[in-house]
């Protein structure tokens, strides 16, 4: 036999068996059935449902869709908090093809309005409390057509009046319209998902995720030293589902056969303590804010958690005492991790295994994630250990490309740019330091605000705290540093920069410092520093 | 936006990120590069590297292959037993689009020179103590250019005198043609790997897997409920890298960054407690009988294994007596599972956090893998719980068809049919009964000899059993039972036949009892039900 054919023989030698994320309900449905999905709701009210009754509700959901006129390829809304509905609306929809556009209820009704207009949003499924929201919407979304009503536990749904768009309860639909469809046979390279950035540095840029690149996203997040969820797990999703696929636990939730627990919109520490112990959370997902906010009800109530055992951080890096307090006080392992909606949204992440496990650092990058440091010019260190650089990134769940848009996001080599500055130590851990757009020039040379921030942000009086620069005459830029104090403490300027004297060249020490009893936040909880500019300027 | 117009849009929205087998040490030497991979030899002696260094070694590899004639889509023959430089050689080739195609020392010269003229090996890669196989097989494979001799820690090795190919020292080769080559820059459904089954039922047919295939496997094998392999385990392979890709600990241990043991050929019970202790093994992979050897050792010196934790049992399924030895003596956790050559080779497994472990189970089907029961005819059992059907499969890592082979493998809707028997519980845990080629008919009705044979086997007395089918005038077929009784044991025929009487239907009890010193096994360790049934006949 010769080499060419031999090739043609091994053509189709495993079988073509697509990545689509409808696998993924499938298999809980089968083999973890009675496995269930909880959803907290108003007053403290919870609906459950096993994976096998809701992939049946799923299937229902696909033929109603298609009776309101959503065909593969099309977009469905999804204004909405976690809940089993929303989970049943990504499974239906993403099951024949359609594509979840989810949305923010936090971003502005313009910026709302601008991405359901550029997704050309027909179809919008809505969480019951967001009506005021919805009113504000739909006059200025003309492809509206029809608006789902989400049930949540306790929640009255009642239908709104609105001008054009016909509005349908969730279940009704499911009642009138479910009809089983059957799922998949079609490319696992169609869409899935679609997400729009922030918008804190522009306009949204909308990502667009594949059924492939969600699939891979979960099996490498699945990994033991990343999620590690079993189908003995019980895993507690603070992480809102409109955030890059909410960290993708309801893809792996059901990949694994693990219990899911939704908190709904009542993430305060009572409701959270409840749910942990009630349902018996192994493994709980979210910002810092969320579990420093169960940490303090914990120790008014002297309550525990014995069921729990690892958190899984998000978000903007904390300060090691926080992270400690939030060791000990839970009683659980804090893994923290980095990522962003243009990576699906996995960077790196510490292993709950992890000997050493330091706030600053957020773990390496799981199996199909690389990563690469460059300079400022986008070419690579020569030493990629011990020295920062500005990180770029490559990988199965990588954007390559914005929604609607004609050139890719990655440069000539294929590396995306994801904006940080990071350092990666000898044993592999990258720590991000800054973003590259944060960084200061003064006197021609660069101040990192993010190592700023990092000394004053660990002093105990300190809540939250931001460097920006100010223009100047003579040295370009100047840092200014604006603090906001914990409640009830104090602490003079001479001694904040006295923190600082000791640990940062003279000409980083801040010109000014301004007080702000509440800092301005941007819709994903971090520091809005575009506002912060305008302020200081 | 028309719908037309967004799908357009979203073609290429996340990267085009081939899942081909070099990421898995491109990953390892970037992010775990010291950690090591250990190879036993003779003599205790042990050759030990990290990652990073086996990688640039597996890349010099590729260029020395290419120095041989060998291209993409060409076959890597290897003879060998499993060794730092046969896992080099598997990288080396993969990265660069050869096929390896892996060779069972234990096949027959005859088996095995068929299977080297039909992939057309051009070149062998040998281990050093098979010199006499390898001249044997020379003479009859024409296709043979140039045979390379690994090097084993200890072992010295001599250049063989071959009529016609050329022999090479693999460090020789390394040292004279070892040009580092760029991997990487070929289609993920090229082949990758080549391994025969081992012909008990007929001649050898051959499985290719493909690139996505094993990355697939691989990532699907890594989840918690799974391997579950971390940074820090240290995972002992004593299963053959001939045997299905060596259960795929080759790829998933650089793929968690976990360090690998290979024990070599040197299994005996000392040989692995050794290298546990010495060097931290935490997992451990094998068939039974090794395992059982260990705890003899173990027995007789008091020695203990504390970094041990778990043990992942494949092969045939062993009795509960034996399971609970085994985890009580091991101090380990046992992991069942059940796989074959088709399917890369991963089917089910239990987790090591299951609740109840019981030996005659085999767990779950991972994310991946899907199954289905049907009767004999194919058409599927109407209720998948609780009855005996004919084990049915699909997954991404399973066979399309068979190496050189125009027919597909699989039925019209795509299911491969193993020919194992099995039943499925409430709870989805899987339990192999049986072969269908096994089943005996009599009076028009099936014998299981499975379950004849699970009652049998439990018996302390008992070392193997088989039961196999006889021709009979009257019933058309009658079952015999086949014993092989422990060392320094005895059973009489009446109470094996009092064991049975009790749990089978009377038509079910053998006509005739065999007893045998030596059951005939198959080249993978099974029992060799062919030449029973000769020998009963």
């Amino acid at each position: 036999m010769t080499t060419t054919g031999s090739t043609v023989a091994m053509a189709g030698a495993m079988q073509a068996y697509a990545l689509t994320l409808d696998r993924f309900i499938d298999h809980a449905a089968k083999w973890h059935g009675a496995v269930e999905v909880v959803t907290g709701g108003v007053g403290g009210a919870r609906a459950r449902i096993g994976y096998a009754a809701l992939r049946e509700r799923s299937q229902r959901l696909s033929g109603a869709l298609r009776s309101l006129g959503l065909a593969q390829g099309d977009h469905l809304g999804l204004l909405a908090w976690n809940s089993q509905a929303h989970m049943e609306c990504w499974y239906g929809a993403m099951g024949i093809g359609i594509v979840c556009h989810t949305l923010n209820p936090r971003m502005s009704p313009a910026h709302l309005a601008g991405i359901i207009r550029r997704a050309a949003n027909r179809v919008l499924a809505v969480s019951p409390d967001l009506v005021p929201l919805l009113e504000t919407l739909v006059p200025m979304c003309p492809t509206l057509e029809h608006v789902v009503m989400l049930d949540e536990p306790g929640a009255e749904v009642s239908l709104p009046t609105l001008s054009r768009a016909s509005a349908w309860r969730y279940e009704d639909l499911l009642c009138e319209r479910g009809e089983i469809v059957a799922w998949g046979g079609f490319e696992e390279n169609a869409p899935a998902g679609l997400c729009f950035t922030s918008g804190t540095t522009g306009a949204p840029k909308g990502v667009t995720y594949t059924h492939r690149s969600n699939y891979l996203h979960t099996i490498h997040q699945l990994q033991a030293d990343a999620s590690g969820l079993t189908s003995r797990d019980c895993a507690l999703i603070a992480v809102p589902m409109f955030h890059a696929n909410g960290w993708g636990f309801p893809f792996s939730g059901p990949a694994a056969g693990a219990k899911l627990v939704f908190p709904g919109r009542h993430q305060d520490g009572a409701s959270l303590a409840n749910l942990i112990n009630s349902e018996g959370v192994t493994v709980a997902a979210g910002v810092a804010t969320v579990w420093l906010g169960l940490a303090d009800h914990l120790d008014r109530t002297g309550e525990d958690l014995p069921s729990l055992r690892r958190i899984m951080l998000g978000g903007a890096s904390v300060p090691q005492a926080l992270m400690d307090r939030l060791e000990q006080r839970l009683g659980a392992t804090v893994q923290t991790s980095w990522g962003m909606t243009e990576l699906s949204p996995l960077g790196t992440v510490t292993p709950a295994t992890a000997s050493v496990r330091r706030a600053s650092q957020s773990g390496r990058p799981p199996l199909g994630v690389d990563l690469l440091l460059t300079d400022s010019n986008g070419a690579p260190l020569p030493e990629q250990r011990g020295h920062e650089g500005r990180l770029h990134v490559k990988g199965a769940s990588v954007i390559q490309r914005y929604f609607g848009e004609d050139e890719p996001a990655v440069d000539s080599s294929g590396w995306f740019d994801t904006g940080d500055l990071a350092v990666i130590d000898e044993r592999g851990n990258v720590s991000i330091t800054g973003r590259a757009k944060d960084l200061i020039k003064s006197g021609g040379e660069w101040i990192n605000p993010g190592e700023i921030e990092a000394i004053v942000g660990a002093l105990p009086e300190v809540a939250l705290v931001a460097v920006v620069g100010r223009a100047h005459e003579k040295w370009g830029e100047r840092p200014v540093l604006v603090v906001e104090s914990r409640q009830g403490a104090h602490i003079s300027d001479e001694a904040l920069l006295d923190a600082l004297r000791t640990r940062v060249a003279s000409w980083w020490l801040p010109d000014a410092i301004v007080r702000v009893s509440s800092m301005p936040l941007a819709m994903t909880g971090k520091i809005d520093k575009q506002r912060l500019r305008a302020m200081v300027a």
